[in-house]
C-alpha cells in the first residue's frame, strides 16, 4: 500500500547555506510534480559523500542555499502524468513504476533516452543534474522531486525491469533479503567503483596482458603479428595500483578482485591511502570476502611511502599496469604517474578542482600514458554494480562492523555535527534516517 | 651479391652541432659492428622527419655532435656474431637475416625479446635507443649501425618473416614492385599513422559507437543491458577531427579512412591545419585514394578556425567522438579538447616538449575526456602498416605529385639547405640519397 503524501505540508531537510561549513535542518515544503516525467520519492535513507564536501567547504563556487545530499533511496509517492501506460520506445519504467514501489536513484538525472543517454553516458545526459546542487534539492530530506525519474531510477520492487545477470532464486533473494542501507550504495560509491575497475580492465593498454597476445594483435584474432616473441606467464599477471581508500577506492578494489576472479586472471593488487583508518577498513573488507571473490593473485595495502617501493619490487622496475586514482587532486594524479609503467593507464574518477594538471607533454609523452577521467554513467552502471552488491552481501550487507562501508545510521538532527566530523576524517561514511 | 663494404674507410654524413640549427656534412668513419647483435646497413635513402626538427632547433636539450636521422631504409653489409644459425626463443630475424638483405628499421632500436618487447611496446624498449641521437648515431649517412637488429629490422627482402595479412600474389608484388622512398614511409610515419587511428577505434569510450551497444554492453555480448532504450542509426557514426596534417597526420586519415571502410562503420571525418599547403596536400591525398579504401562517409579538410564550426553542426554540439592530436603542442590540445565530446577520446601521438598541460583536473572530469599519449610502437605496428602501405600505393607509391607525402630526393649537397627550408615550411618532406 502506498505511503500517504500531501504536496500542502511541510518537511525536514538538510540545508547548505553559503559561503562554506554551514549546514542546518530546516523545514521547508514538500516537493510537487512540475513536469509530465517526474516522481516523487519518499526518502528512507540519504547518505553523506565525500564529494558533498566540495560544496561544504564552499569550494564548489556555489552561492544558492539548497538541499544537500546526492544518495537516496525510498518509495514512489506520487508520478507525473507520463506513467502509467506502456509508452514504447520510452525507458522502461514510464511503463513499470507504480506508487509505493522501491527506488534508488544515481546521482545525477538522466533521461535515459537522448543520444548521450542511448550510449550508455548517462551521467552526462544534457538534460542531467546534480542531487544536492544549486540546480537541483537533493535527497536529505523526507522527499525529493526526480526530474526524468523514468530514465533515472532504478526499481528495486520489480527485478522484470533489472536487466541483471542473477538467477530467479538470487533475484528473490535480491528483493527480500538486501538491507536498504546496503542497497544506498548503488547511489554512487559502488557504480563509480565498478566504472574504475572496468575503464582499466577494458582498456586498449592493458588488453596484452589480459589477452597474453602482444600489441596490437590483442585486439582481434584476425590481426597478424609481428617480429616478437611470445609472451610469458610473468608478462599476463596486471598489476593495479589503487589511489585513495574512501569508500569508492574500497568499492573499486573489491570491483577489480570480482572481475579478475571471474576471468580466472592472475594479478598483484596494491591498494594505498595515507590514512591508518582507512587502509584498516581496507584490510577488513579484504579479509571479508570470501576466497572465491579474491581469485588468483596477491592484494596488499599499503601507506603512500611503502607502494612505490612494493610496486618497483614486484615489477622489477616497470611499474603498475594500471592506477586507479579515486581522490581527485594533483598530489594523487603525480603518484599514479610515478606508479604506472610505459604504456600504463591512470583512471580518474575522483572529482576534480581547478588545479592544472601536473603533468607536462614531454612526460606523458614519455612514459606513453593513456589516462580516463570522469564522472561514473552511474544509471548505465546498475545492472553490474547491483549484481555486484548482491554477490558481495559479505562486505557490503553491514553497518559499523569493521568490514563496513556504511559507519553509522543517524537521524537528521545529528547531521551538522556529521557533516562536520567527517569532513575532519573523524568518522566514516554516514548514513541519514529522516524519519527518525 | 652483397655490396661491398668496408670498416676503415670513411663515408659521408649530415652531422648536428650544438647548439642549434647547425647542420653539416662531414667525413667521419664508416661504423663498425660493436656488439653480437648489430648489423651495419648501407642506407639507401633517409627522410628528414617533423622530429628531426626538435633537436634542429636546440629544444631537444641535447649538446653533443651526432649523426642525424631516424628513418632510414638499406641493405645488411655486415651482422654480429648472433646471425646465421636458428635461434629458438629470440625474434626470427636472428636466424632468417642475411648480408644482402633489404631492410627497413623503426626509429628507435627494439630488442623484441624483453617483457616490454613481449606486450608489443616495442617503442619504449629498456634497450632502446632513438635513432639520431646523441645515444645513437642516425640513418642520414651511408653505413648506420643497429644495435639489436635482429628485433628492430624488418625485412623487406624475405616475406617469409612479415606476419603479414597479404596474400601470395600481394607479397610477391611487394616484393618487387614499391620503391624505397614509399617503403621508407614504414620508418616512422606510417606506423604512427596507424597506432594513431588504432588507438582510438579501440577505446572503450568509443565501443558503444563501433560496436552499436550501449556502455558498458559494448565490451561483451554477456554482459547485461540496463535501462536505456536501443542506439539508432545516427548514435552508431563515429565523428573524428585529425589535428595536424604533415605527414604523420596524412597517414592517420589513409589508415582511419581504410579501418572504417573494412568495418563498413559510417563515420565523419574532418582533417584540420592551419596552412593552406598541407590542408591542400590532404585534399590531394584523399582524391587518390579508390572508391573502396573511401568507405562509407563524409570527409572534409578545414582550416581550425572553420573546424569548431563544422563539428558542432555535424554532431549537434555534442563534439566528435575521438581526436587524433598528430602535432605535439598545448595549443593542438587545447583545440582537440575543444573538439572533442564528453566521453570523448583525445589520441595524441605529436613529440610533446615541456609545458605543462593546458588542462585543469576539473576540465577533464566534466568532460569524461580520455587521453591517450605517446611514441608509437613501431616496430610492433609494421605489419598492419605494411599492410597498408601495400594496398595504399594509390597514395603512398609516389614522390613529388600532388598526391605524395615525399616532396623530393636529394643529395647530402642539399642536406644543410633542406633543414633549413624544412624547418621554415618551404619544402615538403625531403628524402636524401646518400649516394647521389
Amino acid at each position: 500500500m502506498a505511503t500517504e503524501y500531501s504536496q500542502s505540508a511541510n518537511q525536514k531537510a538538510v540545508r547548505w547555506h553559503p559561503p562554506s561549513y554551514d549546514i542546518r535542518v530546516e523545514s521547508v515544503p514538500i516537493p510537487k510534480i512540475q513536469n509530465p516525467d517526474d516522481a516523487i520519492v519518499k526518502v528512507t535513507l540519504a547518505a553523506l559523500c565525500g564529494s558533498d564536501l566540495h560544496i561544504y567547504r564552499g569550494h564548489g563556487g556555489v552561492d544558492k542555499v539548497h538541499t544537500c545530499g546526492h544518495e537516496f533511496i525510498g518509495e514512489v509517492v506520487a508520478l507525473g502524468s507520463s506513467y502509467g501506460r506502456d509508452v514504447k520506445g520510452r525507458p522502461a519504467l514510464y511503463s513499470h513504476l507504480n506508487i509505493g514501489d522501491k527506488v534508488v536513484s544515481p546521482f545525477t538525472v538522466n533521461c535515459g533516452e537522448c543520444h548521450v543517454c542511448r550510449l550508455g553516458y548517462t551521467g552526462r545526459c544534457p538534460e542531467g543534474f546534480l542531487f544536492g546542487s544549486p540546480a537541483l534539492d537533493g535527497g536529505q530530506a523526507q522527499y525529493v522531486r526526480v526530474p526524468k525519474a523514468g530514465g533515472t531510477l532504478f526499481n528495486l520492487s520489480d527485478s522484470s525491469t533489472w536487466s541483471s545477470a542473477l538467477n530467479e532464486e538470487e533475484k528473490r533473494k535480491a528483493l527480500t533479503d538486501i538491507a536498504d542501507s546496503s542497497l544506498l550504495m548503488l547511489a554512487d560509491i559502488l557504480p563509480t567503483g565498478v566504472f574504475a575497475a572496468l575503464q582499466a580492465l577494458n582498456h586498449p593498454k592493458v588488453a596484452p596482458v589480459i589477452t597474453g597476445k602482444a600489441w596490437p594483435i590483442c585486439f582481434s584474432p584476425d590481426q597478424v603479428s609481428g617480429n616478437e616473441v611470445s609472451l610469458i606467464d610473468e608478462d599476463k599477471i596486471i598489476t593495479v595500483a589503487i589511489v585513495g581508500l574512501g569508500p569508492v577506492g574500497v568499492c573499486a578494489a573489491v570491483s577489480l578482485l570480482d572481475a579478475l576472479a571471474t576471468r580466472k586472471a592472475p594479478f598483484r593488487i596494491i591498494a594505498i591511502d595515507p590514512l591508518e583508518t582507512r587502509r584498516e577498513k581496507m584490510k577488513a573488507v579484504y579479509n571479508a570476502i570470501s576466497d572465491s571473490g579474491k581469485g588468483n593473485g596477491e592484494f596488499i595495502v599499503q601507506s603512500i611511502e611503502e607502494s612505490k617501493e612494493a610496486v618497483k619490487k614486484w615489477t622489477g622496475g616497470v611499474g603498475a599496469t594500471a592506477v586507479l586514482e579515486v581522490v581527485g587532486n594533483t598530489s594523487a594524479l603525480t603518484l599514479a604517474y610515478d606508479l604506472v609503467r610505459a604504456f600504463g593507464v591512470i583512471v580518474s574518477v575522483g572529482v576534480h578542482g581547478e588545479p592544472q594538471m601536473p603533468f607536462t607533454g614531454r612526460q606523458l609523452y614519455n612514459k606513453n600514458v593513456s589516462l580516463d577521467f570522469g564522472r561514473c554513467p552511474a544509471r548505465a552502471m546498475f545492472p553490474l554494480a547491483f549484481d555486484l552488491l548482491v554477490k558481495r552481501q559479505d562486505v557490503f550487507g553491514g553497518v559499523g562492523q569493521p568490514e563496513s562501508l556504511v559507519d553509522r545510521v543517524v537521524d537528521f538532527s545529528q547531521a551538522t555535527e556529521s557533516y562536520r566530523a567527517f569532513d575532519k576524517g573523524e568518522i566514516g561514511k554516514v548514513i541519514f534516517d529522516p524519519w527518525k
